[in-house]
This record gives C-alpha cells, sequence and structure tokens, in this order.
C-alpha cells in the first residue's frame, strides 16, 4: 500500500518540505517557507500544477511546521495528521557515528545535538525541526539521513588530516558532505549509462559546492572535510586556503577566532574575489560585458573558481585511475555553461571534450562523439534519497 | 676567467655554504654549521674528498661567518678574502617583489626585513647572514636567490585564494617554494629527455615537500601557497586542513593562535600522525615489522603521505593536460622506494607505470618500458641554481 512521506530541509531561517506518495516516488506537494522569525516570513507552495505564496508572521520553527501540516490539510492534501508515515530529516553531520540513514529515537536525537558542535550552524535547526514533526506527528517514523553518511565508504587514507593523530580520535576528521546529492548523482549515473558509472567524478556545484569521486558507486573522496567550509571555494566560503593564513589574519590583523570565521563562511569565496556578488548568474553577466568596471573582477572570480573544480576533477581521476563519467549538478552545475566550459578545458588528457553546442543548452551529455569519456548534466534530488531512505530504515 | 662564488643557505641555528668555481661549477668546498649560539656547535666541511669535523662554541651567525672564511683561509682554499667575487643567499620569501634573483642592496634589504611578517622563521634569519657577509666580504657581490622567484610565472588562477580581494592585496596569496630546487629539476630533465620535458611534475619530497607543475620549462602551480605550510603533508607541517579546524581549536580547545601554530609546523605531519618520527626511513623500517606494537600507525603515517603525493600528481596532470615525466628528488623523493611506489600506484590513466626493481634501487629512470611517462630520480642541486644566479644578476 502506498504511504505518503515528507522529506524536510531545515536551515537557521528556512523550511523546505516535499510530500511524496511512496514507493511510487510522486511528488504531492512541496514548498518552502523563508524568513521564520519574521514578520513578513515567505511561505510558497506547489501542488496539483498550482502555485500559491503566502506572506505571514511565522514565529518559529514550530509555526512553520504547523503551517505546513495545516496547509495540507487544508488543501485537502491529507485528511489527518495520521496519514503520514513518516518524516525525514536531513542532518548536516552525522560525524564518525551514522554511516548511514537512522531511526530517530532519544539517543539519536542527543547525538545528534553533541555534534552542534562540529556543526553549530546546522544541527541545531535541524533538531529544531525534528522535534516540532514529533510533537504533530506523533505516530509518523521520524528518519535522520545525513549528509555525511555517503562518505563513510571512504578510505582511511582520505580520512585523515596530517594532524597529530589525538585530534582524529577527537573527531577532527574529513567527513564529506552533501551524501544525498553524490548518492542520487552515483544512482542516476548507473541507471543512465551503466557502462559509464565505474568510475564517477560528481561536481556538485551550487552555493555550497563539493565534487565526489564515485567508485563503483561508493564515495571514495569528497572534497569537503570536516566541514563544508573546505574543498571548492564557494558563494561565499573560501574553500581550502594555506592554515597559516588564519593565525596571521589573527596576529598581524587582530581578528578573534570568529571574525575570521564569519569572514571564510560568509564573505568569502566568488562574493569575496568579485566583491560583487555570491550568484554566478549575476557574475557571467558582469564579465561578458566589457562596458562594465566591474568585468575584470567578476571574470576573475569566476575563472577562479572553474579552475578549482578542474583541480579536483584532475586530482580525482588519480583516486579513481581514470573517469567514465563527469556529472554536474545542483544550480551552477545545471545551468552555467561557462563554469562547465573553462573546469573542461583542460582535460582532454583524459579523454574528456566538451561539445560547445550540447553545453550552451545544458544537454543531458554534453560531451563530443569523440571523448571517451561521458560529461553529463543531472539534476540532483536529494529529496527522493531522503524518502526512499524514510521508506527502507522505518521499513513502511 | 674563473671566479669564486658561495652559495649560502642560513637556517635559525644553522649556516649552510658551498663554494663554487665559477663558470666551471666546480665545488672548491662545502659545508655545515649546525647549533649556531651553543656551546658545542657543530662544522662539518668537505673539500679535495677530505672530511672534517669540529665541535666548538659559535656565539651566532657572524661567528660562523668568520670561521668559515677562515677555514678558507687556513685550508689554503683562497689566499685572501678578496678572492670571493660573489655571494648568493637563498631567501625564504620574495613576496610579490621578486620575480627574479636580485643583486643586494640597501633596498633589497629592506624589503627582505619587511617580508619577515611573511616568513618570520626564514626572513630574519637569512638577512643576519647577509649582513655578516657584506661585513665581512665588502668588495664581493652579494645576490638575493628567492625560494618564491621560480613561481611567478604561475597564471592568476593560481596566485589567488577564494578569500576577499583585498587580503590579495595586502600580500595574502599563493607565492610557492622550493623554487631553486624545482628550477633545477626543470632545468635537469630538459638536458637529459628533451623530448619528456614539456608537461613535468616535479615532486621536491624531503621533511618540507612541495610539487610543482611545469609546462615548457616554467612554473605554472606550486602545492606551498602564501607560506611553506601548505600543500602536502610534510616531516612535522599539517599541509592543508580545514580551515574551520583553526578556529574550532581556538574556541573549542582554548588554544592560542600561536599554540595551533606550534603544532601545526611542529607537531603535525608524519610525526603527529604516525605519533613516532618524521623521518621516513624510521617509518618504513617500523611499518614493515609485524612484531612492533607501532607498526600500524607508521603505515598509517606513510599511506596518507604518499596518497596525498598522488592527488597532487593528478591535479597537476589536469593542470598540464597529462604528463610527460613525474620527477621526484630531496631526500625522501630520491630514496624511498616506498612512498615512491605509493604514490604512483594509481596512475595507469596516465600511462604512468613504475618498474619495482628499478624503483628500490633508486635509477634514474624507475618507468617500466611500456609507460608512455617518464618516472625520475633526480637528485636536486639548489646550491649550483643560485650560484648561476650570483654569476648571472652580478655579470660576472
Amino acid at each position: 500500500m502506498s504511504k505518503k512521506v515528507m522529506a524536510i530541509n531545515s536551515g537557521s531561517s528556512s523550511l523546505k518540505f516535499k510530500l511524496y506518495e511512496m514507493p511510487e516516488e510522486i511528488v504531492i506537494m512541496e514548498g518552502n517557507i523563508d524568513r521564520i522569525g519574521k514578520d513578513n516570513a515567505v511561505f510558497e507552495y506547489r501542488y496539483q500544477e498550482k502555485k500559491e505564496k503566502l506572506v505571514q508572521s511565522i514565529a518559529d520553527h514550530e509555526a512553520a511546521v504547523q503551517l505546513v501540516l495545516d496547509t495540507l490539510i487544508s488543501k485537502k492534501i491529507i485528511a489527518s495528521y495520521d496519514e503520514i508515515a513518516g518524516v525525514g530529516h536531513r542532518i548536516s553531520n552525522g560525524g564518525q557515528y551514522y554511516s548511514d540513514a537512522t531511526l530517530i529515537n532519544e539517543d539519536v536525537e542527543k547525538r545528534i545535538d553533541e555534534l552542534s558542535v562540529l556543526s553549530p550552524l546546522h544541527n541545531p535547526v535541524n533538531l529544531i525541526g525534528i522535534k516540532a514533526f514529533i510533537a504533530d506527528l506523533p505516530h509518523a517514523k521520524e528518519v535522520a539521513v545525513f549528509d555525511t553518511a555517503f562518505h563513510h565508504t571512504m578510505p582511511t587514507v582520505n580520512q585523515y588530516y596530517g594532524i597529530p593523530y589525538q585530534y582524529y580520535q577527537e573527531g577532527i576528521r574529513r567527513y564529506g558532505f552533501h551524501g544525498p546529492s553524490h548518492e542520487y548523482i552515483a544512482l542516476k549515473t548507473a541507471e543512465l549509462y551503466p557502462e559509464a558509472s565505474q568510475r564517477v567524478i560528481s561536481c556538485h556545484i551550487g552555493n555550497g559546492a563539493s565534487i565526489t569521486a564515485i567508485k563503483d558507486g561508493k564515495s571514495i573522496a569528497n572534497s569537503m572535510g570536516f566541514t563544508p567550509l573546505s574543498g571548492l571555494i564557494m558563494g561565499t566560503r573560501s574553500g581550502d586556503i594555506d592554515p597559516q593564513v588564519i593565525p596571521y589574519l589573527e596576529q598581524q590583523k587582530g581578528m578573534s577566532a570568529q571574525a575570521v570565521k564569519d569572514m571564510l563562511n560568509h564573505k568569502s569565496g566568488l562574493l569575496g574575489l568579485s566583491g560583487i556578488s555570491n550568484d554566478v548568474r549575476d557574475l557571467t553577466k558582469i564579465a561578458q560585458d566589457k562596458s562594465d568596471s566591474r568585468q575584470q573582477r567578476a571574470s576573475l572570480a569566476l575563472k577562479v573558481f572553474a579552475h578549482q573544480i578542474q583541480f579536483y576533477i584532475g586530482a580525482y581521476a588519480a583516486e579513481l585511475n581514470g573517469v567514465d563519467s563527469i556529472v554536474f549538478t545542483a544550480g551552477v552545475g545545471e545551468h552555467s555553461a561557462l563554469v562547465r566550459q573553462l573546469a573542461c578545458q583542460n582535460l582532454g588528457y583524459l579523454g574528456v571534450k566538451i561539445d560547445d553546442e550540447k553545453n550552451k543548452v545544458n544537454a543531458l551529455s554534453i560531451e563530443t562523439d569523440d571523448s571517451t569519456a561521458k560529461v553529463l548534466i543531472i539534476p540532483t534530488d536529494e529529496e527522493i534519497i531522503i524518502a526512499r531512505d524514510v521508506m527502507r530504515v522505518a521499513k513502511l
């Protein structure tokens, strides 16, 4: 019998949801609430080809969850709360503990809370989302789906930093993130092109960005590490830098640890380099406009960004001893022909060659006929991975 | 006419020198002083196939320079100080200012002093060495040879970190280090195998370690960046880590910026991971001894180390669009068959295949006959690059 399952992604002031009919994987309703805590919070949702928008005061995540559930009733999507059989929550960091999604109980809640020390921006709000749903849906199965879990198959060599061993034991290790997205790409690539799915480099390039080396469907390396700050430069995050930059800024410029952290997380990346925007669309427009005085800086930011994608593709080709498919996904990966073109321009040695026309129109497969590796654009779907995990883990 | 030229490398408590007959490039005498400032400083030197050693109190770098010059006289290597036509000083950081070696004058001294803020461990002692030689050899030409200069050909995209642009302007950029060593490898590879010298990956693997992508003889990328801490893990240095580890240690563990810096520079790398030693020879011995309780940790450290070399070889193959020669140099690179073997084991996709027998005996060329890329072991010679720079820059 079909079950209704929700996939939840809560941010510091946002709540995204998708309600599925499972196992048919039919989206019944989806939506998101932004500006939670403000008088002018925005609730947008789509169902049965309708799209509606509501602006109103939403005090907190509890109120947001209540609003979502009330709307499901008022729009006659469900007749009673009991119809929702399971809820899957995307959790940023499962640390060393969770190599798979897990049914939530008090111990799991406690553990997610403890892990807030590693993910202070995300785990606490994820937990608030969990508690709100448990309060409203006491009969539903609640499942935690960790961003880190897919990467638990990484070999030992890719889990260690070159710092004293004790820190590894204390949890300072490479976890990797964006797990549900990279898992989806691994599955979808294998479904679409089974012959080209043994050695996959999955490039999740959005405002956050990470690249995963996937061997036979399993993650063996991810460019993010201890936190989602590292690896590639991103919209506002620095990615990898010489670690000594930090004590330098603290000692020479008198910055506090917190100020450095804020700068690296919120004022860096494309925004910091360009001084203009964290949005690749804005930067692309400006980079192509020679009359714009900001052209050079926009162009620089995009080039550095794309070059780092190339760097990781190269490194992960070594990880995989070659590559069968390079897959681009997420906002920028799916829509920026320029970033894809710059990132792949030096990869002839891997047998990778992009067809400019296919690339421009965001085709599914954008390599030339004589390219020995596939280059794919696959829209990611983290929510369906969450919904499937709920079905499997909660045995629905 | 032949000229006598010295190449000098001063460390915090050491002074290394080589005296050349130039342009013949004949080493007349070479030696090094360790433990400067102590009562039991050690002076070892070699000349005319003799090797001598002296243990005595050496107060400071001035006294060390005096001792070296006195010894040259007493051993009848030179009849008077005036015979030394030029002295080349290896300087750690030339920052954004020096794209080549330069004749030292007051302005240059001032600049090297200013750059101490970027290289606090090295530039000040480099400067002490310069001043001592100028005092004793007023007629000799003094030349500064920068570790960073060879990398000034790096394209823009490889000079920026993903942090706010202002920091780049303030000097926080990727400089790259080990320049004289990588330059020597570029030249030697072109001399030995001109047909395989277009795309060279130079792996300088010693207690400090860096990898350079060399295109047509010029550096286009180096794994070190703002400082010699970053890139690969090293003997006691961490190499790249998630930058957020640092504020985490400061805020969660109450460590000071200085304590973090000390940990990352002196207690990390192979030493930190193994808990045993920063020396690859020690670790290799222990890793092969199953009866040793430390075997696993020694093995782990070596594997992580070699894996990072592989990572950069992969990334730099993308930088170069393939590779013609991978060259190993410096202490570990020249002598550790294990590290070379582990680093190259996954590179079949690049046409790289190592011959185990040749690798074991540290042969010059260690690839198999059907390997499409060369894999070379070339002993580095930073001093000859310094001596040549003196001849060229001082027009001797």
